[in-house]
């Protein structure tokens, strides 16, 4: 591969002995823009996740079990091997170099690849090996050409008619929390950050409506840092309106360069990348972004605006599933993608701008793979039989009854497509019982994750199984379908669960080779009763989603009197909440789905 | 006060403007030999927390609710000033001293009477106020007439036979453990460890059965150091021949002292005192004790020894239920005093050397005061309704049918005296309800205590109740009854459940001025099936405790089928290990309390 050979040249000539190559983009996005998949470029290999470390006559690529196959095969182009990231004997890249290089050795990594936390933990890793990082070159821009653009989507405005907050309102808040934490000014570097305190979405990065952009704030000034070219006139109107001056991306590196003497910048480690570390010659407190902190707990427009793109979501989901009914019975093919692609048909026409992650269409087997996503190779026709595993979600923004909103959703169904078995029934049940235990859990304020969790684990576990996923993620406002800081999870994560945060109530079984089920609803966390007793504040989590369960598959005799009547109601409510948008025959196919069990 | 003028005259001599006194001994322990009791002799408050503070003319005393009225009554005699923990507006004892005390102030502490950890806490506390720590100077000890001696019980030889492993192996596992960690020797504090060690038991502490003692322990040689009139011929020829060095007590600061210059020493700087930290000129390890994360979990002739001592507390809590009944039907006058003695005696009858902590019989609404302990004053006369918390637990010594054994118990019951309320009813078949959930909860490996501890509150949390203290505690083998690092609480503790630990079950719930309900049961982590599936390796937990829950405060209809079958089984369990304990008439009253719901 040219690539190869070029960059090899440049490390020759700038003694450099390794080149590391990461899959992100200098934000940490969950996806990445075409314009920073230098992995890809490099490695040949295309998949979402993994690492690639060059050297003058091999190197590796790390990826994870997803992509053991597609690596193997992609990997023969560049010649680079396949190091399976989670099994047991394979090395970490600092293992693998410190192994492979000699002391004294140089290794370059781009530093706006790699957060600060990370850069530090790989220095400290490697010198234990004496090997040296070298950051002051950057070899993939150098070699690649026809790289694609700098991302061009053109920037929307999301005013407080859709977010429910005036970014003049955002700013002055944020200039507390800036006074309240003795700092003075702040880098955002998170997208989503970005977006929500200047009202902006966009369409630089699939399904997560973002702009790449960068901000600072200081108790005076604003700035967003983006492309020129993206910015609409209202766009440009709004921001200046608000107080926030607009300057080309790169200008950053400038902006931190001239803070001013007394200037102390908060940054997060976790997040900001190390280029951007390096231009800061001022005073930094490290500390997570209040931006991030702040935008988790949604306010009344953010939550309304998400209620009806659930119920756009839900005529979507009654229409797909009425369609698969009606094909399966008239013995037309179906397959995982042309599932996929009808829903997202039905999901435009309710008005999404796009998904809000790849949809995860998994019949049988495939449906126990928990992040498969069907491709012309894989994609299996549906039988009258085993379970089909549906999770997907959709960005919405528009008009409801002439006013506007916006929202995310994220949801889960399995369904049986025949007559199911009695293991699939106990199995099926038993994910369902989880899900209504934690959607119906009061907890006290203060209450994390990680305590919860187990509540939705609890009946699986006693039958001795088990789901290797977190329980529940944060979700945004028009905004990505992964959002911190909650998390309902095995592992603890200190974030408590705040009213007005949506999280997800995802349950799920995953029987290898046989197939897999997940139910997942969108729930907000609220006040339960606005009650603060003797004993403590009570919350709850309060339904987004409406859409039934699949009722053939429930095993009756299993579920307690609560559990039926939780089941009933949420299903009433379901109705009562989406036959209104639907025409009779849709209407009569749902009261069917939410009939009384 | 006399020891306060005394002290102050000091103070004023080395130049110190203020002095902290804490309520602790040089190894952190739970409680505190009289030789310790420093807080209480400067202070004249003798209730088991609180730290004072002396200046020149005044300083003050902080203790937490529990104490607020005795200790307000016992500083008028020092004429120190109470200030009260958990009140919102106290301050931190820094904060009062940064208040009260000019900038370049000193500040003594004992450097004995503080970890590591706490003191480099309050040191960067005080450095915001410019004020520095005095450690040279042992002004308690000075101005201390008639001091209490060093704690002088006698060592009691814990060999093979009771603790099921020797100490030859036990210093075996450690080196290797050293090893492991790229140490050569490591500092023991905590007196549980030393105890476990070393095979040793004493009673230097209320009960906790340990000698105070230290112990170093390097690749090659191992010290014990204590009183050497405390060690009993058996107990010198099993460390001797054990390759253990008996020194005196204090003779460990010398030792760390001439630690030869290629030492590497672990110790732990959340237990591990400064002015032993001080005496050691080597190179350190901060690291949690081996020994802490060994002896939790227990070998099959601890748990052995633990069950046969819950055999033994069965009978003493047998005869003291059924006298209870028989005095309160007869209209003789019973207080929470008469029936903590009353349960000591049955104890000590049954071979208890000592309690595991001090008894609380809290009657009705005593019982919703978590920490209660009835003295002569608040001695409330048990009525013939309400509830009566009992909280207790016995030290066990001795010989089962020839061979040796040990164990600690820890068991609550909660005994409606009358006619239960429906209110009664409903809270206890709350706490019960999370009781059997936790207690017959499968989990996978790996899982922490914080994951498990809403298993135990989620039907309490659905009734909008809560209770603020823990649920499950670890507890040691003829140890102290409250041993880490496992742990089942609200808040994170990274230590994992690991086959083996013994721990409390124990969700309760308090309403203020009626009634306390706490339902404890000890347990032991076990393999479930000693299987490994496709999903997870099970864990479960295993009954030690052995006495029935209180029928008559069971709520029937608000158990689900399981839940009545897990009592039964946990009933018919009960009775089939303790009832060949008992004579006939005995054996009738406890076939009664476990006969079929």
């Amino acid at each position: 591969m040219k690539q190869l050979e070029d960059v090899r040249a440049l490390m020759a000539q700038k003694h450099v002995d390794a080149l590391i190559v990461p899959s992100v983009d200098p934000h940490g996005s969950e996806y990445v823009a075409d314009h920073w998949r230098e992995r890809a470029f490099i490695s040949a290999f295309t998949g979402s996740a993994g690492t690639a470390v060059i050297t003058s006559d091999g190197g590796c690529v790390w990826t994870d079990s997803r992509y053991f196959l597609q690596a193997g095969e992609q990997l023969k182009t560049s010649g680079l091997l396949l190091q399976k990231d989670g099994e047991l004997g394979t090395p970490t890249i600092s293992e693998w170099l410190g192994s492979t290089l000699k002391k004294g050795a140089s290794v370059a990594i781009n530093p706006q690849m790699i957060a600060i936390n990370d850069f530090r933990n790989l220095q400290s890793e490697l010198e234990v090996y004496g090997i040296t990082l070298f950051t002051e070159f950057d070899f993939i821009d150098a070699v690649w050409q026809n790289r694609p653009a700098f991302p061009d989507s053109k920037t929307i405005l999301l005013d407080e008619r859709y977010s429910g907050q005036s970014t003049t309102d955002k700013l002055a808040n944020l200039r507390k929390q800036l006074s309240d934490a003795n700092v003075n000014s702040i880098l955002l570097t998170d997208l989503g950050d970005v977006a929500w305190l200047y009202n902006m979405r966009g369409s630089d990065i699939t399904y997560n409506p973002e702009i790449i952009a960068l901000a600072i704030v200081t108790l005076n000034d604003a700035t967003l840092f983006t492309g020129l070219n993206k910015v609409t006139e209202d766009m440009k109107d709004y921001l200046t309106k608000s107080g926030v001056e607009i300057r080309d991306y790169y200008e950053a590196f400038d902006a931190l360069k001239s803070l001013s003497a007394d200037t102390i910048i908060a940054i997060d480690p976790a997040k900001c990348n190390y280029a951007l570390y390096k231009a800061i010659s001022v005073k930094t407190k490290e500390m997570a972004s209040p931006v991030f902190n702040t935008k988790c707990v949604k306010n009344a427009t953010e939550l309304e605006g998400t209620s009806i793109a659930m119920h756009r979501d839900a005529v979507a989901l009654t229409r797909l599933f009425m369609w698969l009914e009606r094909e399966m019975k008239a013995g037309h093919e179906l397959t995982e993608i042309s599932v996929s692609d009808r829903l997202h048909e039905l999901r435009v026409e309710q008005g999404a701008l796009d998904e809000s992650f790849g949809t995860i269409a998994g019949y049988g087997p495939h449906g126990a793979i928990v992040h498969y996503e069907a491709d012309e190779e894989s994609n299996a026709t549906l039988k009258p039989e085993s379970f089909l595993l549906l999770d997907s979600g959709g960005q919405y923004m528009g008009m409801e009854n002439g006013k506007p909103f916006a929202g995310t959703t994220d949801i889960t169904r399995t369904v049986a497509l025949g007559k199911p078995t009695e293991q699939m029934k106990i199995d099926y049940t038993l994910v369902l019982k989880g899900h209504l235990a934690l959607g119906h859990q009061l907890f006290p304020f203060g209450t994390r994750g990680a305590q919860l969790d187990a509540i939705a684990r609890q009946f699986l576990w006693n039958y001795e199984l088990h789901y290797g996923h977190g329980t529940g993620h944060g979700v945004g406002h028009f905004l990505n379908c992964h959002e911190g800081p909650q998390s309902i999870r095995l592992n603890e994560v200190p974030a408590i669960l705040r009213p007005g945060m949506i999280v997800s109530n995802e349950p799920g079984l995953y029987r290898a080779g046989v197939y897999g089920i997940r139910i997942e609803n969108l729930v907000t966390v609220a006040e339960y009763d606005n009650n603060i007793n003797e004993f403590a504040h009570f919350l709850h989590f309060r339904p987004l989603t409406l859409f039934p369960y699949d009722r053939e598959s429930i095993y009756i005799e299993m579920l307690t009197p609560d559990e039926l009547l939780q089941i009933n109601a949420y299903h009433a409510f379901v109705f009562k909440e989406v036959s209104p948008l639907l025409n009779t025959e849709e209407r009569e196919w749902l009261e069917r789905k939410c009939a009384k069990l």
